[in-house]
C-alpha cells in the first residue's frame, strides 16, 4: 500500500485562555497538528486521532527533512489503509504539555518570560479533549466522523464521547482502560520518583541549569518498556541470551541481551523526551477516571455517551488487559449503546496496538468502512 | 501456637578461602547464623532454611534487644508450627555478600584494609550453597533432613540437590523458579541502574564518601515491591483511593494511597539495605540457571538430584508463576524423582510465601511430618 509521503506539521495559536480541570488555565498557547486527506464538502469525513504518552501529532507519512521520520501509526493510516486517507480527513493534535511542539514545559511562561518547567499547569485528559475540540472548531469541523486512539489516546476517545457527545459519531478505543489500576499508578509513581529525585532535575527547572535529568528518564523509560511488552514476547525475543560467550561475573556490566536492549531504549529516550512532560502525561493517566464522579459506577458515567463504539484489546496486554476493555464494553451494553468488541490474540503485549496485525487491522478497516458508508466518505 | 521466644545470632569464622564460581575467592570471612531446636543424637533432624533477597539468618523468634524483631518466617517455624522446632534442628545462615552480618561489601577487604564496596566478589547461588555446606560440616551435620527455601531461597534448596545430593534427604522449594525470565532480569536491571546511576553511589565506594545512594535504593525497592504483590491484591488494598478528599493536581505530591505506601516502603528500605548487596543478590538471581550447562535442558540438569521434593507455588504470583514451578516438577518427573507439588490458590502474589495461609502451611506441615517419621524426629 502507498504511504502518505511527505506531510507537514501545522501550528495554530490561541489567544483565549484554556480553562483547566485543576482550576488553573493555559493562556497564549499554540497547538501543533497534522492533517491528511481532504475534508469533504459537507465536512462529515473528519477523524481525530489522539496520541499516547510517547507520541505526537506526527501519526503518518514522513517529514521532508528526515525520510526515516515515519509517523507512529503509519501502518494503520494512509491511502488504502484501514483508516483510509483517500476517504477520510485525518487530524492529529499534539496535546499541550507535550514536548513535541505544542505549548509545553520547555516553552516560555508568559507570566515570567522564562520556561514553565515544573510550573506548567497540570493537564488532564479532559483538558486535552477541550483543546482538541477548540482546534477542530477553528478548522470548521462541527461533527467528527470518529475519534480514534490507543492506550492513553483511547482514554481521550472515550472522554470525547462524554464531553462532546453531539460532536462525534464514533469512538474507536484501542488497548485502553476506563482508569488506571493501582499497579498502573504504582509503575507511574516509580518512574516519577526516579525523575524528580535525579539531582539534575532541579525541582523541574533544569533548563536554567543547562542539564537534563537523564538518569531519571532512563529508569522511567526502562520501567515503561517492561510494561509495554508481554512476558512471553520478551522471553521469545531475548530469553536469557548472553551478550558474550562467557559470563563476565559483574554486577554493573551487561551480561544479558535484555539488559543491553533496555539500556539502549532508556538512553535514546533520555536524549529527546522532556522530564516535565513525562510527569504531566503520567499524571493525566493517573487522574483519568470518568466513573469517579458517579461513585465508581462506569455504567452511570457512560450514560451520556451517544457514539457508536469499537473497542479493541489484545490478549497479552498486561498493562491494559482485555478485562479493562470489557469493563468499558459492559458499561456501554448496560446503556444499550452500539458497541463492537474485538479481543485480538496477539503475543506482543500492550505494544500490539502499534503493530501491523492482519486481524486487528481487519477489524479497524471494517469499522471505518461502515463509518464511510454512514457519512458518505 | 507458642513462638520460639528469644533467639541469639551466632558467628563462625573461616580461615580457609571459599573459591567462587567467578574464579575469585573469598578469604578470611565469617558467617552469621541462627539455630533453633535441638540436634538429635544421630544428627538426622537438621533442616537448613535458605533466605531470599531482603532477609537474613533471623528466621524465627525475636532478638532480646528488640521485641519487635520477629523472624521473617516466624509463622512457619517454631514449636508446634509446620516446621516444628520441637522435632527439628533448624539452621539458617546469612549468605556472604549480604548486609545483615556475614562478610559483605561493608566489611573490610583483607587485601586493602578498607571496605570492599563494589570490589566484593560476585557471588552465586552455588557459592552460597558451598558456604552453607561448610558451616554445616563444622556443626557436625553430615546429612540434612531437608533444605527449605522460598523465592531465591528455593533456588538454593534446588541447587543443594545438585551440588550435595548425598548430604540431604529432602528439598522444599517454595514460590521459586529454575531460572529468571527475561522480564525478571529486566526488573532487576532497572533497579540496578537506578542504584549505580545515583551520584551518591560513587562507583560502589560510597562508604568512603559518608553518603548512601538512597535515591537509587528507594526506586529499586519500589520496583521490587510492585513485583511482589499481585495486581489484584494491590487493587483490593489500595485501588484508586486518594490520600485527601480532593485532588491536589500535582505531579510531585502524593495523590493516591498506593503512592504513599510505595514511597514509605522505599524510604524504609533505603535506611537499612546496602546498595552493593542489592547489586550482588540481584545478580545471583540473574545467574542462577542449572540447565545452562545442559543446553537449557532442565530434565538433564536435575538428573543428579536424589532428594525427595515438595514444590509449592501460588496462583497469583507473577514474579515466579506456577508455570515456573511446574517446569521444575516436570523435570523431576522426567527423572522419576519423588516429587509432591502444591499450587496454592492465594491472592497475595509472590508475597504469599511469607504469609500465614492455612492450606499452604498445611501442605508444608504434612511434608515435614513425613520427614520426621523418616528420620525419627
Amino acid at each position: 500500500m502507498a504511504s502518505l509521503g511527505t506531510v507537514v506539521p501545522l501550528q495554530m495559536h490561541f489567544d483565549e485562555a484554556l480553562p483547566l480541570r485543576s482550576g488553573a488555565s493555559l493562556r497564549d498557547y499554540h497547538l501543533v497538528y497534522e492533517t491528511y486527506g481532504t475534508l469533504n464538502a459537507d465536512r462529515s469525513n473528519a477523524v481525530l486521532v489522539c496520541h499516547a504518552l510517547n507520541a505526537s501529532h506526527h501519526v503518518a507519512g514522513v517529514h521532508a527533512d528526515d525520510p526515516k521520520s515515519e509517523g507512529w501509526w503509519n501502518n494503520l493510516i494512509g491511502p488504502g489503509k484501514p483508516l483510509d486517507t483517500d476517504r477520510f480527513f485525518v487530524v492529529c493534535v499534539n496535546n499541550p504539555g507535550s514536548c513535541f511542539g505544542s505549548t509545553g514545559p520547555m516553552h516560555d511562561n508568559p507570566d515570567t518570560g522564562r520556561p514553565y518547567g515544573a510550573d506548567f499547569p497540570v493537564v488532564t485528559v479532559e483538558d486535552w479533549v477541550d483543546a482538541q475540540a477548540r482546534l477542530l472548531e477553528r478548522l470548521g469541523i462541527r461533527r467528527l466522523a470518529a475519534v480514534l486512539g490507543g492506550s492513553l489516546g483511547g482514554m481521550q476517545a472515550l472522554s470525547w464521547t462524554l464531553q462532546y457527545p453531539d460532536r462525534m459519531r464514533h469512538a474507536v478505543v484501542v488497548a485502553s482502560a476506563p482508569n488506571l489500576s493501582a499497579q498502573n499508578i504504582a509503575f507511574n509513581e516509580v518512574a516519577r520518583r526516579a525523575i524528580v529525585t535525579d539531582p539534575d532535575f532541579h525541582g523541574g527547572h533544569f533548563y536554567a541549569h543547562g542539564v537534563l535529568p537523564k538518569r531519571g528518564l532512563r529508569v522511567a523509560r526502562m520501567i515503561g518498556h517492561i510494561t509495554y511488552l508481554s512476558d512471553d514476547s520478551m522471553e521469545a525475543k531475548f530469553g536469557r541470551e548472553l551478550r558474550a560467550a562467557e559470563l563476565a561475573y559483574s554486577t554493573q556490566d551487561i551480561e544479558f541481551q535484555i539488559e543491553s536492549y533496555l539500556r539502549y531504549q532508556g538512553d535514546k529516550f533520555s536524549e529527546y523526551f522532556d522530564a516535565n512532560t513525562y510527569l504531566l502525561i503520567t499524571r493525566a493517566l493517573d487522574y483519568f477516571d470518568p466513573a469517579r464522579a458517579f461513585g465508581g459506577d462506569l455504567s452511570r458515567a457512560l450514560a451520556r455517551a451517544q457514539a457508536g463504539f469499537l473497542v479493541v484489546s489484545f490478549t497479552t496486554d498486561w498493562r491494559f488487559s482485555p478485562l479493562r476493555s470489557r469493563e468499558i464494553v459492559k458499561a456501554l451494553v448496560d446503556n444499550r449503546r452500539d458497541v463492537s468488541y474485538a479481543e485480538i490474540d496477539a503475543p506482543h503485549g500492550h505494544d500490539a496496538f502499534l503493530l501491523d496485525d492482519p486481524r486487528y487491522h481487519g477489524v479497524v478497516r471494517a469499522y471505518f468502512e461502515r463509518i464511510a458508508q454512514e457519512v458518505g466518505a
